[in-house]
Parts: structure tokens; sequence; C-alpha cells
């Protein structure tokens, strides 16, 4: 149950599109020489069959069988009402339903050879995948070496629900001169912040990270009970999923009031490690060349020690997700790709920035999805 | 960072509780024949080292070995400030941090036997699980099976804990009056009493159920679109954590305006039946049979479909726990294990109604962490 929109962009896509996504997924087990792909609850399972059913204990598993068989689907009786707002019924998938008392490893394992080589959603806990490795008698891998090839491409309605997820944060980066103000705590900004995230179209705040002064030199920093102070460098970090499950994901940064000129400077190489990054990108190109374009800049400028992390993440239905824009990731960038592309410079107690947006990797470039100016801005002076 | 507490119950138990739980656990690895126990984010690492780290795609992991010697903590650079309200600094564990292109599961391996025998949290994913399998060489066991005999009983701060969560939801349910009124949604009602729940003392409401006409039959219904009606039978089941992360969970079940007097027969049964199964909790009988001692109360009156559920669940740091009060689990109830008592009765597309207290097993009996009177409560007349 829980609610139920009535307008506005569904919860999930036409049924036909799961149909294709589940065929797709079925021939790429195949590919791999495996029996099944398990799917227990989390981006996967919303992703191939459009439910965000959550469940730990009891469990709730998609089998897709690699020959082209039906799907099944386990789950507790007590939970099949979860499973309506999906595609499952429409698909005609075989449900197969358990109470207290039934072994549901033996549902998972019923059809399937035996010992049968599966590949598990990567979220599925210890808890069921140590029995569902004694039953199926062989050692599971990771379903994402086979999903990955499908997920990281997005299609057109994907790329649509980016499109609005971004136009959705860059909205609330837009008002961000209401909710940051010397002499706020960090804490209050993020409060009025995660109210603007779901008054501008998020169904809520994924998170929310509001560093300011020397907390922005923290990359994982979320928010405090600092007092933002004139002068103050804030990096502001934050997004969230619009329906059908997509997500936003931009930061931009700001100062409180004229910025020292020599972070005036270090912050215009950002600015221009960032731009060279995004322009890095194209069918063809490896991620981690983009990785290097940002890099590059920054290095030559004497900042590369202040770069601390990767240069971007995939983002979907998972905030995080393939393909990572990091040395290393030779993977070859195709059209359909989304990801971040978000350099940062870093001065551990004194003060950070950081530049985001989500780019989806064109015919011969990319569009970015987050249009806000790049700048360092500047608020309440 | 995040919040910072700066009074009220402390986020964790002083150091010394943790050195005294990661000792006996280690003793329970050794006598299960284990080399150590890896324990992935989640209540369990929670119990053992006062750690509420988040962590999915790198890993987080604490590392338990059976002969006693140093625990280590393998944890991401970016996210060790986020170990610092733990007890692992107090604690001089050995700290194994990493950042990419450093392997984590060389590092959880690191000093253990090869193949080693190792029992991993229940919500370790199988992104982590899969690794660790490799590098180990063999095949992990749930750690609930060793740790399931620490973390049902309760110490004395613990049961302290879990009456101040007791008192928090039982004065949610006395305020009852001021959220579920006749013309108001599920939805609206449950905004307002998960208001009450954080006012009353929660750091946050873990569910909400507002179960209003038919949906009072569904067990798993959670709030709807749908306004209650005058003569209404509304089941709320509602709890959060307090702190150290301690949980409440009380049902009780309200009805708009005089109730009808078929409906308050059957009620009454229930009522005679969560009151048997409360007096039939002491050490030495078994889980069963206070399920029984519910179920054969409803039988007697012809009720006994009507109750489709278990008797109850223990609770801690987790709503749902070890011992679960359900056939077939014969396990024996001792001084200290904490759980929930129940029964329910459901009438599919009509109504139903559910009584559910917290009880903690004392010398003779049981202490009831909920005080709110049983009967069906007449609001809004």
């Amino acid at each position: 149950m829980g609610s139920s929109a009535t307008s506005g962009p569904s919860s999930r896509f036409p049924s036909s599109v799961y149909a294709a996504r589940l065929s797709r997924a079925a021939e790429l087990a195949r590919s791999a020489g495996l029996d099944a792909l398990l799917i227990t609850p989390g981006p996967d399972l919303q992703y191939l069959v459009g439910s965000r059913a959550q469940s730990f204990e009891r469990l709730t598993c998609l089998v897709v069988p690699a020959d082209g068989s039906t799907p099944a689907v386990v789950v507790p009786t007590l939970e099949l009402a979860g499973l309506g707002e999906s595609a499952i019924g429409e698909l005609g998938l075989d449900v197969r339903d358990w109470v207290d008392g039934v072994d549901p490893y033996e549902l998972v394992a019923r059809g399937l050879s035996a010992p049968a080589r599966s590949a598990v959603a990567d979220a599925m806990p210890a808890l069921h995948l140590v029995p569902v490795t004694a039953r199926l008698g062989t050692m599971p891998v990771l379903a994402t070496g086979v999903l990955r090839e499908l997920r990281m491409v997005k299609d057109a309605a994907e790329i649509e629900a980016l499109r609005r997820a971004g136009a959705a944060i860059d909205r609330v980066h837009a008002r961000m001169g209401e909710f940051l103000q010397v002499g706020r705590t960090e804490a209050q900004v993020g409060a009025a912040v995660t109210e603007a995230i779901v008054a501008e179209g998020h169904t809520g705040a994924e998170f929310v990270i509001v560093g300011s002064g020397p907390h922005g030199a923290d990359p994982h920093h979320e928010v405090s009970e600092r007092v933002i102070g004139r002068g103050d460098v804030v990096v502001v970090d934050i997004g969230g999923p619009v329906e059908p499950g997509y997500n936003s994901d931009s930061t931009r940064t700001y100062v409180m009031g004229e910025p020292d000129p020599e972070i005036a400077r270090q912050y215009a190489v950002l600015e221009e490690a960032q731009e060279q990054a995004v322009r890095a990108v194209r069918p063809g190109v490896s991620a981690e060349s983009v990785d290097e374009a940002a890099r590059s800049v920054l290095a030559a400028a004497g900042l590369g020690d202040a770069f601390v992390h990767r240069t971007g993440h995939g983002i979907g239905l998972s905030v995080h997700e393939e393909p990572y824009i990091v040395a290393g990731n030779g993977i070859e960038l195709v059209e359909g790709m989304a990801f971040s592309v978000e350099p940062g410079i870093y001065f551990p107690g004194q003060w950070g920035a950081r530049i985001e947006d989500i780019v989806v990797v064109t015919a011969d470039g990319c569009e970015p999805m987050n249009t806000r100016p790049h700048g360092l801005t500047v608020l309440g002076g």
C-alpha cells in the first residue's frame, strides 16, 4: 500500500519496457554461461520488473532463467500486496508465494538444474545468500557482471527521467540564497534544502551535504551544528529521486561575501578542470580518460594533491552505479551512459570546493542534466 | 559528522560494555569451531562496537578473531570519521583503513589461517560476501548462529533503554485522540503520529501503520489515502528507536464511535488471548508455548483462522530479531529476553484488530514495557 500517486509521472514504466529488459537479461545470463539470475529487492529488481519491494528477513526473489522461460517471483504471501504496483502481474510471471514453514530456497531452485550456476543481486544479504548457495550447490557470482551492460546504457524514457531530476535539483540550487545565510547552522540550511528538494519535485532527499569553511574540505561531510560565517566557502552537494526512481545529484560551491583572491584563483582552475572533463566525454573514449582530463588540469596548476577522489560515478535508479569515472577503468563510453563529472579541491582545516553535473553520453559528446552556472556563487554579501 | 547529541541519553554505552561483548563473541566463535566473525554495518556492528556506520559499496568490516586477539576494523579511509562516535578508538582496535586501489578483502584475511572458517553478519551483501568467500577459501556461516545467544538476552542497561522506548510510544498512544479523527486520511494521521513519535523522545519513526476499516485486516498495511469514517475500527502499530538505538513497538486498536456489539465480542476474545500469552511468559517455557497460549484462546472461540501470523518477535537494536514467538520454535525463554506479544484477528474486506506489548522476561514472569489499556478505545464518538 503506502502512498499512491494519482497524478504526475507514474511510479514505473509500461510493462513492455520490463518485458524487453527481462528478455535481454536472460540473453546476457546465457552468454555468461549461467543458468539463472537471482534478484532480491533493490535497484536491480526495480530495473527488471518495476518493483520497489523492501524485504529483508523473509525472502523475496526474482528468478530469471537463462533459457528464456518465464521468470518466477518467490515472495512471502503476506507481502504479495506490495508487488501490486510492479509489472509482475501484467507480465504474467510465475508467482510462487510462501508462508512460514515453507522453504523459500526450494521455491527458488525449482525448475533449475542441480548444481545451478547463478548470479545474485549485489544487495542480496548473507541471510539469503548462504542458504541459496547451499541449495544450488555452487557459489553464485555477482549479477552486476551480467546486468551492468544493460543498466549502464539508459533508454529514452530513462534519460527523460534524468532530465526531470536534473531540472528539479537545479531549481533547488537556484533558490540557495533563501536557505544558505550567514548565522545559520549547516543543519538548519540542510533542513531547509531538504524541504526544497521535495517541493521542487523529488519524492525525497537522498543526501544533503552542506560543508562550510573547513568542513568543505571533507568530501564525506554531511551537515553539522557549525554556524556559517562571513567569508565562508560552502560546498552544497544534493540530490534525490524523481518518479519513476531516477536520481539527481548536483554540487555547487558558494561563498558568503566576496571571496579571497587566492581562493578565487584556485576555484577558477577547478572550474576549468570540470569543463575539460565534460568536454572529454564522447562515445569511444574510456571512463578513465575523463578522470584524467580533470586531473591533468589540476595537476598542471599544482593542485593535483588537492583532488582526493575519483571524478565521477554512474547514476540512475542508484545514486552510485556503473560506470565509475576513475583511473584504471578502461570501459569505453557509449551513447546513453549517465554519470557525474565532479572534480573537487580540498585543503584540510581550511576550505574545499566541488563542481558536479550529471551528463548523458550523446552521439558526439554529452548532454548535461544540470545547467546552473559553474562559478563560485557569491551569496549574502 | 551528522548530528551530535549534546544532552540526553548517549548514542552508545561506555566502552567497557563493548569490550565485554567482543570478548564473549570471540568465546562463542571459538566454541562454534570458527576462526573469526566478520561483521559489516548493521545491528551486529552496533551491538559489538557501538558503531552506526552505513556503508554499502566500499567494505567496512569488523574482524573478531576467535583466538581472543585484538579485533580489527577494515574501513575506507574516507569513512574513518564516521567511526568517531563508536567505541573503536577507546577499545584500541586494529584499524586497517584503505583507499581505492587497495584490496580490502586482503585486509580482512590478514592474520587469519587459510582456509579460514568464518561467520558473517546476516546483513553482509553479496557484493562483499562473494569476494570474502573467494579470499577465505570456505563458505562462511551466518553470525546469527553465534551471536544470537548474546544478543537475545538483554542486560540491565539495554532493558532500561527498552523501558524508555516503551514509555515513549505509550505517550504517543495516549495522545491518539489528537491525531486519529473521522474525516482525516490514514496518511494524514500517520504524518501527525510520525511527528509525535519524535516529539515524545524517539530519534525517528521506524514504522507507522494506520489500518482503518478493511485495511485493518491486512497486517502489512502501512497508510493510504483512505478517509477514516464513523464506526471504523483502526489498527495503529507504531514504533522507533530511542538512544542508544533500542526500539519501541506497540499496537493498540481504536474505534471511531461505539463499536458494533459483534466486533466488541470478538475483540474481547483477542484481549483475553493477548493477556493469556503474556501470562504464559516465564523462564524455562518455550517460545512456541507463548504462541500456543494466544492461539488456543482464539481457536476455542472459533477465531483460530482469523489469527494469520506468529505471536511475536524479539526486539532490541533491531525491530525484528530473535527470539521469534512462533510454532516450531522450541527455544527456552530465559531472564532478559525481550519480545513482542501481539496476537491479531483479521477479517478480509471488513476489519481487523491487534494488541501488542513488548515484554521482558523476569525471574518469575515478565515485565511489560507498554502499559496503555488493552481495550478497544473509543475515539471521537
